[in-house]
């Protein structure tokens, strides 16, 4: 019953009052009440894929027929609201409570538990006929639930998410080294100049980062479908039914339509997370790829006269406050701050994951945490740099050629003929007079102005050459 | 003129609808479209401070005769309530936007002139008689605003927020390190048995940790409480007024109380934050301080039957879905999750501090959310962790002295009078056949059973002694 | 010729004195005379893979009918010492040099050269009949040279030395789960005492850790089998001639034995090294998992009477210069100590891998420096660990029974029974009297003693149960 | 007795043959046995700061009376030998042992004792009349020897070599700061065309990093100079007498020329390394610094002619072994190598700062490890950098005034007399249309050529004004 707005709940420490139009109950309020920390809450991916883990509990349950059929299908049902996000605003825990979880899973429990007593005419907070404990927590623990959880929502956000988008992103760097395959310009290694190369094969080098990105990114994949669900309070299974592990994965796979399975080691899945900080691993090698990348795109992109000024960028907004006319790389810029941010979030999850004990992980919210915000800034932060810059860039190929024409490292290709030592002494004489490469290369005497304009052609350096 | 719930502003680059509700124009509304990453919006105590500097700019103009005072009044108003609070749902930017920060900036001049119109009674949108750049903005730079608005935010966040939460938790663990100061208890090194100390002892580690703690908080305001304000676009002052540096910080000094002065080197203040990067440096130092502190709470209080069982933590939850009864060092863990999240982020931290280039530094907008996250967690975590763990420890005095009398390490008090290597054969062979080590030192025929009792004495053993 | 024990060479930039005993050249005494940093010589297997990359270049080139048999006979006889460490003490170049490793590239061509002129009858230092440049250097650059050196020498460590280390902890640790799989013990979560499982069963929990670990360890390989070489200068293949690329890898591969292929992207191949940082990032995952199993095992092996004491570790060494028969386990040490390195390495070369610029990343020394100390300290801290610590370790059952038996978790069998609330209620009792779960369930009055008796068998509560 | 080279030594373990050449014993010899991990030994400033410690205690023994001065001068002239490295050879331990580094202490102890038994003409090997751990470790343990050499060896690689470093570095910059103080060129932010700036302002900035870096050097001495000596086994001080702490610390202070202390609590002197956090957190910062700098010098000296060219570098040595006659910004390379590495060493100390255990922190030598490493190759680098690169530093006058006239961003002069939209409107049609500004704003009328040509003044850009 709620008055005044509020409405009892009790567990085992006692009674306490809970907003009335909220499904939560005492756990969840107790835990609002102990942990005034940061505001970060619970990423809702997860609280998805509480709903999800709790449906297919659920299902299991019944198909192993360990839980009444009118109580599995309101919690069904009430968890199906919990997917479809329709109850999100019943998840109002943040990520810094217990290290297992389990004030989450209890969240998801009372919640589901409250919403199906509301399915089947039952008094909000009575626990009848549905207990959050026995009935939506059945065969069932936090230790295991919480990381099963842990593991849908990381490959959903992976699947759904991550991966659409490098692939959106690799795209658009083909279409751009395609479109640039003829265009030679000057190489630079060490930022100083270097023998030429086309701006296709600079950007197919973008584009063999991506595709490698993506097979990172999948890669992961294998070891996040297994799902600890079934290991119970310490991966032994205790109160649960021999089967239920097999099957409640079964279910999973089935209503998320992701080829997950129950894990090979349930200890292993509840103590340690390794297969998370793989995850990470593979989000701060795409993030190191994604800087390398955006940190070029504006660099050959500086200027607009003071510059490299081989690409022009698309002009998105004012780039001053001051500076009329001002225009800045700034999907580089959010890009590259999303890149700082994943390589930071790989040290917290690392830290993280090496610190269980014994049968239990204690940092699970805090790692999943940071993978999920991981993936979503990558995959975002990509799309967006895909749309508002990398498919807009030009050439500036007037630049780029007059840049080209100017570099001394053309002397490289004399060097098979005339020898290393001679063709260095013809590059220092250049640069120290200011001339041509040609005229000191005359001057010196050491080809002629037939062989010279032979020999150093920059389209001809592109490639190995017989 | 606003209609169908919409208002139409402008900028350099067109006409764009924002809601008519809402105070921001174009390039607010421009970021908003442009930079769909993620969902972390700008730290509120950026916002507050972006209203502080706007304030303190606006007043510094007018004394400097550089603003029209009725137009600068309406702005001192406008920013007044942005330092309030009451127009955060008007900054509804995410971090992950341009690395300078300028859209931020723009918000904030963006949401004072239509504000500060609408006091004067002008249009929203018209840029009469209050003009975002030329007035909000004035003598300013997004490139000086917001490295100011970042220290301004740090420094109150590290004032109001963190060094009262550390100082509450030094007196918690001080009244602990007294009350049990004549405990006498095993201590251990490498997790093995070793000389007693008293659990006093042991807490008064903690309290040097957090003294320690804060001192290093406080080393580094200093640095935070200079200004970059007055640098304008690259650090020169260009289109501000001599004195404008200097009068600016004094009003920022005056509205917050605190410290601030202008900067020694605004070229440093624009293109680096070394200053970020040093703070951040010290929450991680915090982070490793309170992550020992909060292991060792939780090792001590492990059991209730089965772990060291020396520490009695407060109870303040059920700490299971599955096993009933369970209680859980729940503030321990979110302590320690929060220190595995601050020291990733004094990675990303450093990682973006690391890569300024040339006139500026921008990856402003991810070093200030990661700081002021670090800062947040740790103030919030250590009250949370004092009130609900530490301030109602109790020694489990019983089990301390039962551990204590098993110890075979109390032999080294035997070192100074039988030496090392016949102490060593004392302890081996209580270890080996299970007896005390006084049964031991008298088999060995190395001391008498007065001696024995004379010198061991674990009383005597926690100082130094003649 | 040489006298005062120096032997003029020269370079480009002059002439320079070097050691008369040593085959080195001048670019390689200019960078030890302009590169005194710190002392740390690149490391072994990186001077090895270069000999293995001069000798694969050379009969590539011979293949293609690109070099003079005899100067390639000749150079090839001078790799193959290098490859077999006979020249060692002529590579004395630090890791703090040109970020391309260019000099140590240098180094491997100046000391080829020199030793094929010897072996050729010819002068050191004359550059005749052998070129560093033309001949030992033909159809290579520096810039695709060293990347390859890096891979060879990361696959190389890995394969023969860290992929026998794991495989040999994972047996060490199948013996033991194994060997404990009838002792029955508490659980541990949160540190608390939970439900129980076997020995057996948590070192099955280590076991998959380090099946995972050998599996991530492998699947960096493939990234890494691909070889730079062929890209010469900016990935283009200048100056080296068609199939060149293809033959060179082909070399490597029969001169390793190991599956060595050409890269597919050699634009990637010089300007990113992601492959060296996904490797990396295996090792940061590795290193993860050691420490969470390292950390058990020395909390297990607490004690030796004031600890947890479930484990005894073997005694390898005298463990206090003042606590006379101290015993600690310090192989534990040594291998957390070293999974704390790697965690930083991994940062290092994340840091590394993110910054590089157009068409060559330039932090390739401390890149590889970093990947080989990681892949070596875990592969030669595993493998002491193993021998010298999980290979010796016993329980002791007599304490985990006894432990075993005081568990108030085992209460969570009941609540199948007589549901969660009842169940907790009973521990809570039990808890708070200090009695036993029987005693406290019995005088609740929810079970009868035969009852309690037939539910709560802790060997029946470690696996699910119809 | 020494034969075939060997000598016998013996430990409570038993006996071990060691080199009859070394003066260590059994428990060292053990510690090579039992830990081949990697082959990073014990850095030298530690085995320097042990033969400081053991001269220090050996003293204030003497002057408490407490050991009888024949041993105490012999242990003195032994240590003193450690101290001026004549013994280096004599310490072979790698950094992967024990986590106390009680095996470096026993190193330190047994060399000692020997070196003082063959000084008093006793027999190596006997342990008479010099005893390791009775006589060389008297009133100490390792948990307060170890800690106590680690904070000497950081704090005189700090003070004698960091600090002197980055003094160098510092007055060279500012001698470039001061030679470039009247040339006017562009600025860049965002890596695009800025206001105006001297180049001399530009280096302010780095000027102003290295102050502030050498600043962050300093603040970390002050919790370094704290000696956890005294503390003993556990903090307590157990078997040292009244004041030896305060002694020793004195000693210490008088043999080094440093003030150091005795810690102000000895139990967080031991159970944690909080101040070597903090001093490898100032590493981290001024490699954030170094980073900053280093990037910035070669991006401005990128070119030779298709670069930046702002900046003229020093030409150390060859650049490329393919490319004739090219010349690296190597210096800025090794530089910023060494700067990732820092912030790599930085995460492992941070993770092994945390993870220590009640009353001893066991990650001890790779905190030195990596601590000392940072110091070392920040110092080595910064000379290095500054001796090869900065000093040399020439500004391309030519280039830099070319660039500067050729900005748009001279418009933003304008905006406060013509006001920021319309100064937008003439830098846009510029840029579009590729005429200068003053071309563009004529056509636009808004202003006179007189007025543009009073008030676009680059020189008087580059501060502010009335």
């Amino acid at each position: 019953m709620s008055k005044n707005g509020v409405r009892t709940e009790r567990d085992s420490f006692g009674k306490l009052d809970v907003p009335a139009d909220r499904y939560w109950g005492a756990q969840t309020q107790r835990s609002l009440i102990n942990f005034p920390i940061g505001g970060e809450t619970m990423p809702l991916p997860v609280v998805r894929a509480l709903g999800i883990v709790k449906q297919g509990a659920a299902r299991a349950n019944m198909a192993l027929d360990n839980l009444d059929s009118r109580i599995g299908k309101a919690i069904d049902q009430a968890a199906q609201e919990v997917i479809d996000g329709k109850l999100n605003n019943h998840f109002p825990l943040v990520v810094w409570q217990t290290g297992s979880g389990t004030q989450s899973n209890m969240n998801a429990n009372e919640v589901i538990a409250n919403r199906a007593i509301e399915i089947l005419g039952g008094e909000l907070g009575s626990k009848d006929p549905v207990h959050p404990n026995d009935h939506c927590n059945r065969s069932q623990s936090s230790n295991d639930t919480f990381p099963t959880a842990m593991h849908v929502a990381a490959v959903e956000e992976i699947h759904h998410r991550l991966i659409p988008s490098l692939e959106h992103l690799l795209k658009a760097l083909e279409q751009k080294a395609d479109a640039f395959k003829d265009i030679v310009k000057i190489g630079r290694t060490h930022l100083q100049d270097a023998t030429p190369l086309t701006l296709g094969q600079e950007f197919s080098g973008y584009v063999h980062q991506i595709k490698q990105s993506l097979r990172r990114a999948k890669a992961v994949l294998p070891a996040l479908y297994q799902l600890a669900q079934g290991g119970t309070a310490v991966g032994t299974g205790i109160n649960s039914k021999p089967g239920f592990a097999e099957r409640v994965a079964q279910e999973i796979a089935a209503i998320t339509g992701l080829p997950f399975v129950t894990a090979e080691n349930k200890f292993e899945a509840l103590a340690a997370h390794d297969a998370l900080v793989e995850a990470s691993g593979a989000m701060n090698s795409i993030a190191v790829s994604l800087m390398k990348i955006a940190n070029d795109i504006r660099l050959l992109g500086s200027g607009p006269r003071c510059g490299l000024g081989e690409l022009v960028l698309p002009e998105n907004e004012p780039g001053s406050s001051i500076m009329p006319g001002k225009v800045n790389p700034t999907q580089c810029e959010a890009m590259t701050m999303v890149c700082a941010q994943v390589m930071g979030n790989h040290v917290a999850v690392s830290v993280a994951g090496s610190n269980g004990h014994m049968e239990l992980n204690v940092y699970k919210p805090v790692m999943i945490y940071n993978l999920l915000q991981s993936i979503r800034l990558l995959a975002d932060g990509a799309r967006s740099f895909t749309d508002r810059c990398v498919a807009g860039i030009a050439a500036n190929e007037d630049r780029i050629t007059t840049l080209l024409n100017e570099s001394l490292m053309l002397v490289t290709a004399l060097a098979p003929t005339i020898g290393y030592d001679k063709a260095t002494e013809v590059a220092k004489k250049a640069h120290k007079s200011g001339s041509t490469l040609k005229e000191a290369a005359l001057s010196l005497g050491y080809v002629t102005a037939e062989e010279f304009d032979r020999v150093v052609r920059p389209k001809d350096m592109v490639h190995p050459k017989d």
